[in-house]
């Protein structure tokens, strides 16, 4: 299904995002990778991204620099401690201290800036139903509001030579459904890190709040995630 | 007029920014100056937004630095030629080549992650009228529809802590009558930088559209602009 059209694709490195990118390139989209080095904890999902980015062939992959952690105000940016061995049915209600002020709004916008220089209006993010209840910019809401302003900030929306779409393709997969979904389209989740604390090494900690839904994701599928844990006998 | 309240203000060092910032320390508002780095041509902007912040005496000045010239697409950046000796009629008609894609979206989007750290929702900065014909991200339909999504996107928001306002206090006010409001508020505009091309020594060009602009609106208060030009005898 090859249609010649250009998106870009936010990309963690994580498995949503790697999962989000892989429909993306399934539906005959070019994908442009965009990655932030954001001073996060988890340096090593930049690495993770380029791994995955090059696995998919992209049409092209950039790694903006950019400083959140200036602001404060996030345990993923290492100024609130960072929950630790919740179980999953805990995780997912009220915003978690791992909430970064604006980030998906920041991500969005360098997004929207790429977007309107390759001159298309596609954006693929890979947000999904589980981070509802804890993440206001993970919402279906914010965004369609997202894209009307989107369409009212750009060149390219105003002279309606693109129409800004915010493609959300894992909004209501479980992370279940979304590891199912990846495993069909050929993902190699070994190349992926979604752990908010993993080691110099790579290995994921198994403890903090995404560690403990990808196992579950993993286990429900009646599969081990294949990536490393610094515990390997955890219970979830 | 103490209030108490909060507002990040966006800082370029410009005339415009620099008097909204004024504007808004007028009003009451405990001022947080928002600067960025962006690998424009003028760094020396991001000097006079320093001398500004100090002189205005705000409560913090940060400067983020982020690459918007790794999407290129914009003459500011460096990818297309500057526009010279243009007449003042000729300017805001179209979009112009010293258009950034989304970069207001981008710079208020960390303006929202600091104003949501900071526990405000006031945010102000100096779009104006002039710019309405060029840039599509200074138009008040654009400014309304980020509130809307600023209010979807963050945890402030969606708790109702706090409500997003893009205070846009110059957006009906011609350059005249931006720098008559300036000089009442006691804006000293020596230390403001307008020009796209300015040299290392930090002299205005005196050719690019902001210098035209900016001339043309001290010529029209009967005053001559304060800063130095390279070329001291313009014709507007």
């Amino acid at each position: 299904m090859e249609t010649g059209r250009k998106a870009v694709a936010l990309l963690s490195g994580g498995l949503d995002s790697t999962t989000a990118l892989a429909i993306a390139s399934q539906q005959g989209f070019a994908v442009y990778a965009l990655s932030f080095d954001y001073g996060q904890r988890a340096v090593i999902e930049i690495e993770a991204a380029r791994h995955v980015a090059a696995r998919s062939r992209v049409a092209d992959h950039v790694v903006v620099r950019i400083d959140l952690g200036v602001f404060g105000g996030s345990a993923l940016t290492g100024d609130l401690p960072m929950p630790r061995g919740r179980r999953a049915d805990e995780i997912g209600h009220g915003i978690p201290p791992s909430y970064v002020p604006a980030r998906n709004t920041i991500f969005l916008s360098f997004a929207l800036a790429w977007a309107e220089v390759l001159g298309t209006g596609d954006i693929f993010i890979g947000a999904h139903i589980l981070d509802f209840g804890g993440y206001p910019d993970c919402r279906p809401a914010y965004f369609r509001a997202y894209e009307r302003m989107a369409n009212l900030a750009t060149k390219a929306g105003v002279e309606g030579s693109a129409s800004f779409e915010i493609h959300t393709p894992l909004i209501d997969l479980s992370k279940a459904q979304i590891i199912r979904r990846g495993l069909e389209l050929g993902v190699d989740y070994s190349l992926t890190v979604s752990c908010y604390t993993p080691s110099p090494g790579g290995e994921a900690c198994g403890e903090c709040d995404s560690c403990i839904l990808r196992v579950k994701g993993f286990r429900e599928n009646g599969l081990e995630d294949p990536v490393r844990y610094r515990k390997p006998r955890m219970t979830v």
